[in-house]
């Protein structure tokens, strides 16, 4: 059985040099236009702590934070605990790489929560969109991009998919799709992470422009636990994302998904920096 | 002219042990029920990046994980550049204090992006709600709480209000309202980012129940220069706040706040632990 792409792409080794820290090596698999895919440099910090040894619990809460884009190649990530509680536990990530003069050069930085959870009274205020049959929806084919992590997935959009001329028009900046992995694999945790940032970003789709735009931060928070996952499997999520305020060079946009059955499982933030 | 009381609680001390390091003290004025509003330990990670002599541009986002309740006394903050690039900053932010044995306690991590803003294109996807006059809506009156950083604030909600009966029966989580501080200050970034984490717990409006509940970590955006600071001053903001997923001991709340003139300033989101 072959290795999925994902899961090469987020592979660590623990290192000897100590405790929570890692090395792995970017995926050409993922690769974007100047660097990784962002969702795989965010499951890769979600990874180092869920790979962790003091881990207690599961993934409440991620943000990552993009300092620079990472080259091509090997880089360190160190996890650090840098608080347990009875329930929760606190997290530091940093992603580095090896840099001239042999000064590690910061490309990443993040915070981790996790928790064990308890069974408690559960709700939503945020329903599933109504949505088409996923299989009625065509497969959204972007052609001989050079984006190789396009691949990756399968993105049906029924609502603000990509715009069919880029005309500079104005429109609403809210796309929903159905989605899943182009290679079956169940849904986890760091999957959950990566496909929260597969939105391509709001500015293009409100102006129908392609301005220079990279996401700066993101923040994931999860609303599942491991019988919520095994639940969504291999199924299609439902993933929602919009555009919220534009203002001088950087937009922030919102994104949920939920599994086929209509389960809130991820929501999440970020902040987008663009050009013009 | 006597000091504002939000000036004092976020007041910070450069020390001399290291460039980025201050010392400040919680204030009584900002007492919330086990330790100080979480609102103010923000600004206080925000402000110590500000502070800081490296400062590259103004704040883009500000992620804080409270990571143990701050008890009543001094602290210490540790603001960090971890990467300064052309237009953008990265740091981090530690909150620690004096602990047993001489072992400093982590209380709070932070990570904070900055930028040099340039004008562009900008434009929003997210209208400020319909709202009567503020004047007109009856100010939020807790009585006698004993919860001292409630007074700070004037709010005046119009819509999800604090449940008139504590009955258990279930609402929607959405609050609505005007805000402002009690004491007139003009508005920057560390009283925007305090002021959205002003609404509280989202699952008490939602079961109409005081459940035990704190936030986890919140992450905030700035939307707004100088200029639109200066703008809105001492004037009204409008508040809005809604839960989105509520799942075994964590929800999550959504929170925006716009100027009197309808100009989103701040999206932010926010992860909660509740019990039961």
């Amino acid at each position: 059985m072959s290795t999925h792409p994902f899961d090469k792409a987020i592979a660590l080794e623990h290192s000897d040099i100590r405790v929570g820290h890692f090395t792995g090596a970017t995926s050409p698999d993922y690769w974007n236009m100047v660097g990784p895919f962002g969702g795989t440099t965010a499951a890769i910090a979600l990874q180092s702590v869920l790979r962790h040894p003091d881990l207690l619990g599961t993934p409440i809460a991620l943000t990552v934070n993009f300092a620079a884009a990472l080259e091509a190649g090997a880089f360190d990530v160190q996890a650090t605990a840098v608080r347990t509680n009875r329930s929760t536990q606190h997290w530091t990530v940093q992603i580095t790489q090896a840099g001239a003069g042999g000064v590690p050069n910061m490309t990443t930085t993040a915070t981790v929560v996790t928790a064990a959870r308890r069974e408690t009274w559960s709700a939503s205020d945020m329903p599933m969109p109504e949505a088409p049959n996923p299989e009625s929806v065509e497969r959204l084919s972007i052609g001989p991009s050079g984006v190789a992590w396009l691949d990756r997935y399968e993105m049906r959009p029924f609502s603000g998919g990509i715009p069919a001329k880029w005309d500079e028009s104005l429109h609403h900046s809210e796309t929903r799709m159905w989605l899943r992995e182009a290679q079956q694999r169940p849904l986890d945790f760091c999957s959950l992470a990566a496909m929260s940032d597969v939105f391509y970003p709001r500015v293009w789709l409100r102006r129908a422009t392609r301005v220079p735009a990279g996401t700066v931060s993101i923040t994931t928070y999860f609303h599942a636990g491991p019988a919520q996952l095994a639940e969504a499997g291999t199924g299609y999520l439902l993933g929602r994302a919009v555009g919220q305020q534009f203002f001088n060079g950087f937009f922030d946009q919102a994104a949920h998904l939920w599994n086929e059955k209509g389960t809130l499982l991820a929501t999440s933030n970020q902040i987008v920096y663009y050009k013009e």
